[in-house]
């Protein structure tokens, strides 16, 4: 059997296996997703590889090297989906890691190290199966429902037979020092390598920090929108349109400058009293400010509260910030990337490198001290909806520039 | 008693009859209506005018002219409020004309024409009691509820032994060549009388028409807030700030060469499944444009247009524009103005000329080709809540102008 049709094979059962209404559907700490880990095991005991589950029920399924006792190399993703999602999120990685263990053992080449090929559980409702074996789960998270009708996190992780207040304990199953690498091979979950004309193979630079708030509000005042004129309004509405309308010249100059930066107030809204003919004296809004640089994260942020108060004092609002949220970004290892890159060129398979604007568990095992690097793939149609879409050409591309990395590692 | 004494025992009867948990609440077509009408025709009897319902149950109390075969003279304001409102919000201008009747009848002066005080009812919900005597009710109208909890208007009529069928065939009961002039007294809805040192009187140079829309629809592209960099955008909320900001620019430009115009969004809203770090593909808002003058109406809509032309490209998204509605402006009478003018230079109180932004009475009787010009009386802490608020001696200047203006009428 070929890579190709390898692969094609997991794709297909998995996507057969765990098949919505739209898209397949792989919750976390579902037995859907179980039954995807034992397809996925099997797959990986047929080709040799030692298999076990972890604490959390993650799969590490491992082709042995010569020298065990070196700290391991990591082909990481994760097998669980979003509601009515993509095959290819998430399930890439795993298979990418599977094709060059397989690849590498037909070779009849064995690399120094353990490769660990690890199918996470959980990763879209908040990276859940990796942060339970690096230590970083909280108990708040177990009294978490990813949807309304969702069980609470911990009673789903019982039924999967695993004991969540283990993994609440802030101790660690994993370690820095046993990890040599960790590569994660996804699709990209923007339209960059879809729309390039060089590469439909990326390598991240790093996953986004960011700092966020779910509801910021301006408080102007109510009023008749004929009665009252310009002069007298403080208009909650049109301070905010001024707010965004700066900010948003803003970005543009910082993008200009080359910083990497992405600005969004996904969330706004007016009371549910408002009416076109009332000055609303009401708007709440959210505000997500993502990059890969502390500085500008911290500058862009600041730009934002002084842009709030110039505009507070201009229309006679105020505003009141709720608690403010952060994601520190987490910088790709520049000798894995090196590595990769050296690889796409001994492949010739052309490569861009970008930001990683979503989360990955690549980013927590980063911030544990891990040496991290990923591979991005070109998606059709978006990601997190069921048309989402990836060229085998595409992937098979990257998983030989993930395999030929592995087998130049040391 | 003097006029003082009369206007202070009529606010504070009816504030006591129609007293609710805050302010007052006299709903228009309701026995609480009622009550207050009858009121004010026993008072109006003990000054020895003739009262009289008309067919859609306004009360008509009428001062006998030397010849009441001339057009007559009008009165009017109305006798409801909205729910927990204030006292002063229509029953002022009702008791400006008793004020004036008992003025104009102890100072032993006959008019040449009858002065009829009229008390409108429901106005509060669309004008509905001048529109009804006026032919321009709709069959429609009777179907709507003010409330959910209300009564649908049509039986809220009948309830007040009101045939609300006789008040939608496009039959008119009251005619332009009947009326000499209209005058309506009434509390400004801004606070431009009260923060003006120039003056508490303002004379109405006009109802402002408008252009509105409850529910324009940005539409744009969903997508991951981190992940989707800016030239990869369509994002519906950072367009329609755009727009907002761009149109608030011409605004205030418009405003510089003087013309008459206010602009609102007042509802701005994006989906519930709206989240801080998704882009948003949907914004819905709502647009006001209100002016005296037809020409700036239609070309501040005309540009407003043109902006979100200008954005749709810009941003990739589109508008999706619902019905629009149109209420004409209504000028006042220039001579009567000039006569309300005159008056007010006689009795040396302060004035200065305004616009209405607020709907009146006033507004569909001059759009039928009565005569019309109202005078607005300073109001505090805003209007249509129950601490609206209005200083005796500003209504009773006001007062004393209107009834100069009318023993001075011909």
């Amino acid at each position: 059997m070929t890579v190709q049709e390898f692969a094609q094979k997991i794709f297909s059962d998995v996507r057969e296996m765990s098949k919505s209404a739209l898209g397949v559907t792989r919750l976390g700490y579902t037995e859907k997703e179980t039954e995807v880990l034992r397809y996925l095991e099997s797959t990986a005991r047929n080709l040799g590889l030692a298999c076990r589950y972890d604490v959390a029920g993650n799969l590490w399924m491992t082709l042995r090297g010569k020298n065990p006792n070196l700290p391991g190399i990591m082909v990481a993703s994760h097998a669980d989906s979003v509601p009515e999602g993509g095959n290819f999120d998430g399930l890439a990685g795993i298979v990418a890691g599977l094709c060059a263990a397989k690849d590498i053992q037909e070779s009849q080449r064995q690399l120094q190290q353990d490769l660990n090929v690890v199918a996470f559980r959980c990763e879209e409702q908040g990276l859940i199966g990796s942060r339970a074996i690096l230590g970083t789960l909280k108990a708040e998270d177990l009294q978490r429902r990813y949807r309304p009708e969702c069980k609470l996190l911990g009673e789903s992780m019982q039924d999967c037979g695993i004991d969540p207040q283990a993994l609440v304990q802030g101790k660690a199953y994993l370690y820095a020092k046993d990890v040599a690498a960790y590569f994660e091979l996804h699709i990209e979950q923007g339209p960059k390598l879809e729309l390039s004309d060089q590469a439909k193979v990326g390598l991240v630079t790093g996953i986004r920090g960011n700092v966020f708030h779910r509801s910021i509000r301006c408080v102007g005042e109510t009023a008749h929108s004929g009665a009252i004129d310009f002069e007298f309004r403080h208009d909650a509405v049109a301070a905010v349109a001024e707010l965004f309308s700066a900010m948003r010249s803003h970005w543009i100059e910082r993008l200009k400058a080359g910083e990497d930066l992405v600005y969004t107030n996904g969330v706004v809204n007016t009371p549910a009293s408002q009416s076109f003919n009332i000055i609303a004296g009401e708007v709440t809004f959210s505000l997500d400010i993502r990059t890969l640089s502390v500085e500008t994260r911290q500058a862009f942020y600041r730009c934002f509260k002084e842009e709030a108060a110039k505009v507070a004092k201009t229309f006679g609002v105020k505003f009141e910030f709720d608690e403010a949220f952060y994601i520190e970004p987490s910088l790709s290892n520049p000798s894995l990337v090196e590595k990769l890159e050296q690889a796409a060129a001994q492949e010739a398979v052309p490569v861009i490198h970008m930001a990683s604007g979503a989360g990955h568990d690549a980013g927590d095992v980063a911030q544990q001290g891990i040496p991290m690097a990923m591979i991005f793939v070109a998606n059709q149609n978006g990601s997190h909806n069921w048309r989402e879409a990836m060229r085998m050409e595409d992937f098979l591309a990257a998983v030989r520039v993930l395999t030929r990395a592995l087998k130049n590692f040391n």
